[in-house]
């Protein structure tokens, strides 16, 4: 994954990204549960907590519904 | 573009589509200025308003800017 990002699109990655790494803290999950959960690698799962991929919508809504929150909350958080 | 999606996945893709074109329409956009505006083709577009790609966050991202809403807000949108 080398892509290119402009620094907007990155740091919106990188939103998503946190914001997953927050919730699934919040709900006392593993990494690894997570991406045994939303059936993906483990690593990608890493990959998409440091926003480093441009992941499509479903496999976004799949953490999103395992994190328990709606899609427009999710948004909303604002993980540091 | 054949891919199965479950009727859960199906529906969200739909959703999101048809808020694409609420909003689109409610700015009064053409579908071809759309998606000139978001660097992607015309019939490309018009699969994502029909609900049958499976788009990148990205792409979602650069056709919410256009349409000028936040994205926790565009989530909200009910549109029929």
């Amino acid at each position: 994954m080398n892509k290119k990002y402009t620094a907007d699109e990155s740091q919106f990655l990188k939103q998503i990204g946190s914001n997953v790494r927050k919730l699934r803290k919040k709900i006392d999950l593993s990494q690894e549960d997570l991406a045994l959960k939303c059936d993906v690698d483990r690593s990608y799962m890493g990959r998409i907590e440091r926003g480093q991929n441009n992941i499509t919508v479903l496999t976004l809504k799949k953490i999103i519904n395992t994190l328990d929150i709606e899609v427009s909350e999710f948004f909303k958080v604002k993980a540091k």
